[in-house]
C-alpha cells in the first residue's frame, strides 16, 4: 500500500481481518434516560472498552500487523503522551518486536508506566515539537525503527475506520456518526467508512471551541495548525495532519464545536446515567449536542466514545 | 404465594417472566488483566447497568407487578435510603400506583431527588429505627398501601434471583458464584438460584469487616444484628431478615469478609481497568479475593455487581 494512497473498501475491509483477533469488538450501548433528555436516540460506540483503553489499539495493530518480515526487524517507533504509545507498545509485542516510545518528559506517570508495562522502550524529551522531532529522528538514525506515526498515516487511518464499520454493522440506518477530532486519525477513518459502508449516514465531528483548529481548518478548507489549545480534552490537543485534512474535508458533512463546561457536563451525564467511564475527548460530540450545535432531535445518531483512560483522582468537576 | 414459603424453582423462573420486560438483561463482563491479576477467571454479571442503576429493580419489579388488583389499589410502601426506594417508586410508576417511601431526613439529595423523579411520595423521619417504624406504621394506617420491605419479602427474594439466573444461563459452568451480603435479599435470591440452576456451583458471599452482622450470624447459626456498622459499602449496613437468614444458613457454602482498604483498591481496579462505574458494596467480593480470603486461583468465578450508584464527588480514594 502505498503511504498517500487513501484507503478504500475493501483496504478497510483486510484491516478489520487482520486486527480483528487482537483487538475487541466492543458493544454498542444506549440509555433510555439520555435518549429522554437529548430528545433523539444515541448508539454509544464503546472503544473505551477497547484493548490498552481506547481506539487507537485498531490503529497500532493494523499497522504492526501489516509490516513485513524486513520492516519487522528494526522495530517501530513514534512520538505520544497518550494513547497510540500505549497501543503502539502492546502492538509490538504482539509481535515480539521493539517499540521506541518518545515521550515528553512531562508525561504523567501513568502513562509512562502503561508503556513500559507492555514493553515499550522509553526515551524522554523536552516537551516541544522540536525537541520531539529532533529525538525521534536521532532514533531512527540509530536503530533503523519504523515511524508509525499517531494519525498521519494510511494505515492507522484504515484500522481506525473500522470502529465506524463495526458500529454501522451493528446498527443499522444511523442518521449520523459522531466522533471527536484531534489529529484526525479517527474521524477520517470515521469518515471513509461511512463513505463506503452507510453512504446515506452524515459525519459531524465533535472538537472542543478551545482547540479548533480542525473546525478553523474545514470552513476556510487551508490546514490550520492548532494555536495554544488548552482543554481538558487532552486527547484532541494536536493538529490535523497533510492526509487527515483532505479525507476531512472531502468526507466529513460538519464540524462543530463544544465549551468547556459543556464537555464536562457530558461526560459526567454519561458517567452518571451509563455508568461507564468516558475520557473527556470522548465527551464532545455529546457536548455539541448539549449545545444544541447541530438539528439532532429526533434523529438516530452513533457516537464514537473514544477511549475511557482517565486519571481517577484529578476529576474535571470536582 | 404465602409470605414464608421459600420461592422453589418454579417461582423464580414466573418471576423472571414477569419482570422481564421491565428491567435489563445485564451483560456478563470479563477483563483478561484483572484474571491476570488475580490469576483466575472472573465474570462480572453487571447490575450496575440495570434500570436505577441497581438489582434492586428486580425485587421491586417482581413485587409490584404480583400485586392483584385489590392489592393495587391503595398502593405501596417501603422505608429506604437507598436503591430500594427508587426501584419500587419506579415499580409503581409502571403499575400508575402511588408509592410512600419514608426516608430518614439525612438522606442525600441526591437519592430524594431520584425517588421524586419516579413519582415517589416521600416521607422524612428521624433517622432512626424506631422512628422509621412508627412512620410506615401510620402511613398504612392512613393510606392501606402495602409495605414491600427491601429485602426480607419472599417476592422480592425471588426478584433478586432472576441476576443470578441470568449468569447461570450466560455463563456455564461456574465453580463459584458470589454476591455482596446486606439485609441479603440478593445472596438469598443468589443462592437459591444456584441450587435450582447450577447445583454443583458453590456460592460465597462477600461482606465487609465493618459490618460483618451476616458473617458473624452464618457461623453462630444465630441472627445476630448488625451493631454499630461503619463501612464506605453503603448498601451493606443493613442486618439480616427472619425471611433471609435462614435460606443463607442452608444454602451459602461461605461468608468472607474484606478491609475497607481492600473495598477500595478492588473498586478502583475495577473502574480503571475495566471502565465501569460500580459503587462501594459491589467491590467487596472482588476485594475478598484480593485479601486471599478463600481459594479463588484457576477458577471460574461468577461475581455480582449489585449497583452503580455513586456520589461522583465523592470519590473513597481522593
Amino acid at each position: 500500500m502505498n503511504n498517500l494512497e487513501i484507503p478504500n473498501a475493501l483496504i478497510i475491509e483486510q484491516a478489520h481481518e487482520r486486527i480483528k483477533n487482537y483487538i475487541h469488538r466492543t458493544p454498542v450501548l444506549s440509555s433510555e434516560i439520555l435518549n429522554d433528555i437529548f430528545k433523539t436516540e444515541i448508539y454509544f460506540k464503546c472503544e473505551n472498552f477497547q484493548k490498552v483503553g481506547a481506539f487507537k489499539s485498531r490503529g497500532a495493530v493494523n499497522a504492526v500487523m501489516s509490516l513485513n518480515e524486513n520492516e519487522l526487524e528494526y522495530g517501530v517507533c513514534t512520538h505520544s503522551s497518550g494513547n497510540h504509545a500505549q497501543a503502539l507498545a502492546r502492538a509490538a509485542r504482539l509481535r515480539n518486536i521493539k517499540a521506541y516510545i518518545v515521550m515528553p518528559e512531562t508525561a504523567p506517570k501513568v502513562k509512562i508506566a502503561a508503556v513500559k508495562q507492555y514493553g515499550g522502550e522509553i526515551t524522554f524529551c523536552k516537551p516541544t515539537l522540536a525537541a520531539r522531532e529532533e529525538t525521534i529522528k536521532s532514533i531512527i538514525e540509530k536503530t533503523n525503527a519504523i515511524e508509525i506515526h499517531p494519525y498521519n498515516n494510511v494505515k492507522i487511518i484504515a484500522g481506525q475506520a473500522t470502529a465506524a464499520k463495526e458500529l454501522i454493522e451493528d446498527c443499522k440506518a444511523l442518521d449520523i456518526i459522531m466522533a471527536p477530532v484531534g489529529g484526525g486519525g479517527l474521524l477520517s477513518g470515521t469518515a471513509l467508512a461511512v463513505k463506503y459502508f452507510s453512504p446515506y449516514t452524515k459525519v459531524i465531528a465533535g472538537e472542543p471551541d478551545n482547540a479548533n483548529d480542525a473546525y478553523q481548518s474545514y470552513y476556510k478548507k487551508e490546514l490550520m495548525p492548532s494555536i495554544n489549545p488548552n482543554t481538558i480534552a487532552d486527547g484532541l490537543l494536536t493538529s490535523l495532519g497533510s492526509i487527515t485534512f483532505p479525507i476531512i474535508l472531502n468526507h466529513v458533512d460538519q464540524i462543530v464545536t463544544a465549551s468547556e463546561s459543556a464537555i464536562i457536563e457530558a461526560m459526567k451525564l454519561v458517567w452518571e446515567r451509563m455508568k461507564i467511564i468516558i475520557e473527556p475527548s470522548s465527551a464532545v460530540p455529546l457536548a455539541t449536542i448539549l449545545e444544541n450545535k447541530f438539528e439532532s432531535r429526533n434523529k438516530k445518531i452513533g457516537i464514537i466514545i473514544s477511549g475511557g483512560n482517565v486519571d481517577l483522582t484529578k476529576l474535571p468537576w470536582l
